[in-house]
């Protein structure tokens, strides 16, 4: 049997891929921020989009410098994952809060994080604006993965690559094995 | 240690998001097309976000009816879901092929598929293009769930919510328990 959901809710029904946390540089400052919601667009050129709310303290960064990094945080990084995304970067240092470790990216300026699994450097291509949401579709010029984690797929069956994905409100969920057809 | 990843490779690491089964219906006959890569974009008004091949046969009815319904197969579905991705409908009946049960939507004309446990009725709203794909941005105009696999949000601990998620080649996974903050 089937029950209605509210179209506000809707969403919480497909928004479960891997959470993210984007790494910026305005200059001075690194920060993070945690995003839920992504998806790949295109392979060959590499594409991906994610969404940032309007208010978010790193759009103007990512507007202004046309670039973000990518980097996946896994189960142990939950509590970190959660901060990045309830506090502002305006007045706090979130790098050294959340205790990550900054790593030279290889083709942009904002600094990868070393405890996530997995990283995509990206240079702004296009931004959409819906209500309150904005839509940015980026080029990943560069992508690395923890070593022993990838093999032609993310290996989410190891404890170290179990992603986060959120599921609404306070609720999470981790992969389990992999299934091969 | 970090390994670099090959750049047609880099969206395997942000990709494992529900996989979804698209339903569409030209007028005349109802068609399925597998999606791997979808996002929400925006709560109110609530939108969506799905990436859909040039080449699909479903996206010249989308483009002409402007609406579809997304649809969210479970783990018991694996099968039916790899082959809706791999078999063009031009010529076949996938609902038939595939064992699918159609049910008749609440706001749109494509049907919905009985077997899925979750269902998004969208309405086109905007399209871009970027190489071969089209990131197709709708609005979802009624939506439901199973009963019992949601209570503001989506039971995945349960067998009969456990959602596929491709890692990408033959390789998926599903999500193991919910865990709170």
């Amino acid at each position: 049997m089937k029950r209605t959901v509210k179209l506000d809710m809707a969403h919480t029904l497909i928004n479960h891929g891997p959470c993210c946390l984007i790494s910026t540089f305005d200059g001075k400052k690194a920060n993070i921020m945690t995003i839920a919601w992504s998806t790949p667009v295109n392979t060959e050129p590499p594409l991906v989009a994610v969404v940032i709310g309007e208010q978010a303290y790193s759009l103007k960064t990512i507007l202004k410098t046309k670039e973000f990094a990518v980097n996946v945080p896994t189960k142990k990084l939950l509590k970190e994952t959660e901060y990045c995304g309830s506090v502002s970067g305006k007045k706090v240092d979130k790098f050294k809060i959340a205790g990550f470790t900054q790593i030279k990216a290889q083709k942009i300026k904002a600094p990868l994080i070393r405890e996530c699994v997995a990283h995509l450097e990206c240079r702004l291509y296009k931004k959409y604006k819906f209500a309150d949401a904005y839509l940015l579709v980026a080029r990943v010029v560069a992508a690395q993965v923890d070593a022993g984690l990838f093999d032609d797929h993310l290996r989410v069956d190891k404890l170290e690559a179990k992603t986060l994905h959120h599921l609404g409100g306070k609720y999470f969920t981790v992969p389990a094995g992999v299934i091969m057809l």
